[in-house]
């Protein structure tokens, strides 16, 4: 038997606060009925939201605190005004103290890396900690770091990714093997930077524990080619958002095409399951959440301005890591590679 | 009146060779009637095609040359073995003695960029040429630029790719004052890479001849919140590939959610013109081309896998290109900015 987890909530994180967050744990727990959730923030906003959400509540327990980070904080601002007692530090402190598997906050992105390092701290070997996003490809999905924790990264952290990035994807996906790419402007091995280029040779010669492919290009992320893609996080958050924008164009293609004439309209019509069915599979709020790589924890981001469909589907993705023992998976592995590669000579 | 244009064509480029160049050139050619081409390459393959193509071979003129650069030389190579004799030299070579008014290749870009910069040198002010794309968005189209002639950007060549795509948009675009942003992973002014804040607050503070918007993301690109998006090459390049797998893995679930019931494929029957329509904008053949900017003469680098259709939209490109006077623009722009800006400044 499993024992049932506990998911701490920033309540007050994210562009509409409280209401999208109760509301996503209400919908989240629809899916996981056993789950608990400790909620940081607001008591007296809090509590009547969550006695609205019919049985909800037993799950729930509000720990009230009066100080929130604002959505444009600095993150060196908001260590210095909200660390030991605002909305996200209480959430975080709750996953280092064994109170809560994981934390979900849709609060600014920087404060909350910031809190999480400062609190967490990196996993021994780690030295910078990893945005991970899950990205929906054509067979099925693929994992995708960094996307925006840094916006650079040398050979050894490139290396690093890969690894946490591999056994993200054993924990979530349940592949004993997965095939990792570098994500780079050709596959041919004279092409780009420096330090792709010299990680991926580490990566060719250290046989890790992993099925390494090489390089991938941008085109190769959405048509599944590997199922995890290496890059740091300046080109993987561009990369991110470019396939969110374009999707959404494409969207705005279809619709009109679909109003050009009568006859578009009524093959519409006849065809709106179907055209439901895609809405639903391209809907970005079933892949929202960014997940921390490489803390003593697990850290899940929210879009700020996700909906409660969208906050579910971060909780979920925060329950699905705990249950992957996420953190415990990717400490094996970075300490097993460390030692076979002798990470310092790439460092 | 205007002089009719003649056309420079590397025959012997991309992978399928003469057979798409002719091809390309025939269709092109079919919209603008009085361009002459001048075909560089092996005579015996090139005439049988010409003859094949009715009335194409009156616009023409062939020059043999029995070398041809493999597309999986590298630039140093290329033109250690191709220099002076190469078709790819040969055609270049034709715009800078004033020959022809723009080359096409679909050969590969590393040859071609070096051998460019050999044969027609930078413009004066200019340190590095880009790769400029042009990037279909949901109301018309924008330039991106860098999509992959360098890896990197400093402050001073990213300002001068605003210039040069800023100059490129009122060429082609007939914009008066085009919209500039530069790329970035969010849009408050502390986000992102030290050089990319840096170009941004010299442009913010120097009036420069386009209407700077400030930083923007890859999500803005497809919904056209700019004419021209500046970015470092390998970002752009990943970028602009991103965009191309999204595009063509949401049309795999479009054709997947079509076929899913009975229903559907009648609807999709019904709604045939609209998605022929829909099939045609997102036609990547229909914006193949990237257009080198910063040398002394007009440059297009096809898709080395381009059919005949694709080659054509790069030869369109290229005829337009020279129409649009891009090189005299560009050089106006960037001497009347340098003096302007005390370029060394942020050097």
């Amino acid at each position: 038997m499993v024992a049932p987890l506990t998911i701490a909530l920033d309540a007050m994180g994210g562009d509409h606060g409280p209401e999208v967050v109760i509301g996503g744990a209400g919908l989240s727990r629809a899916r996981h009925p056993d789950t608990r959730y400790l909620l940081f923030g607001q008591e007296d906003t809090i509590a009547p939201l969550l006695e609205a959400d019919s049985g909800l509540a037993e799950n729930c327990e509000i720990i009230h605190t009066d100080v929130a980070i604002p959505m444009d904080a600095k993150p060196s601002q908001a260590l210095r005004k909200g660390r030991w007692k605002s909305s996200m530090w209480l959430a975080i402190e709750a996953v280092r103290d064994g109170k809560a598997d994981a934390v979900v906050s849709a609060g600014n992105t920087g404060a909350l890396m910031a809190m999480a390092r400062f609190c967490l701290k990196t996993l021994p070997g780690i030295e910078r900690p990893a945005i991970a996003a899950i990205w929906p490809t054509v067979a099925s999905e693929c994992i995708v770091l960094d996307v925006g924790a840094n916006v650079s990264a040398d050979t050894r952290q490139l290396i690093d990714f890969a690894v946490m990035g591999a056994a993200m994807a054993r924990g979530v996906f349940g592949l004993e093997r997965p095939t990792v790419g570098l994500l780079n402007i050709g596959v041919e091995e004279i092409k780009g930077l420096e330090d792709i280029r010299s990680a991926g040779a580490a990566l060719r010669t250290s046989e890790p524990p992993f099925d390494y492919r090489g390089f991938v290009e941008g085109s190769d992320v959405g048509m599944g080619a590997v199922d995890v893609v290496v890059t740091e996080g300046f080109a993987g958050n561009i990369a991110l958002k470019t396939a969110e924008g374009t999707a959404r164009q494409i969207a705005e293609y279809l619709r009109a095409a679909m109003n050009r004439s009568l006859l578009a309209r009524l093959g519409a019509l006849l065809a709106q399951g179907a055209f439901r069915a895609l809405a639903e599979k391209m809907d970005p709020r079933h892949s929202n959440g960014g997940i921390f790589l490489g803390l003593n924890g697990i850290v899940i981001k929210s879009h700020g301005g996700a909906d409660a469909t969208g906050f579910a589907s971060a909780v979920d993705l925060a329950y699905e890591m705990a249950h992957g023992r996420l953190v415990e998976r990717i400490a094996e592995n970075v300490e097993k590679f460390h030692t076979k590669l002798d990470i310092d000579d790439v460092a």
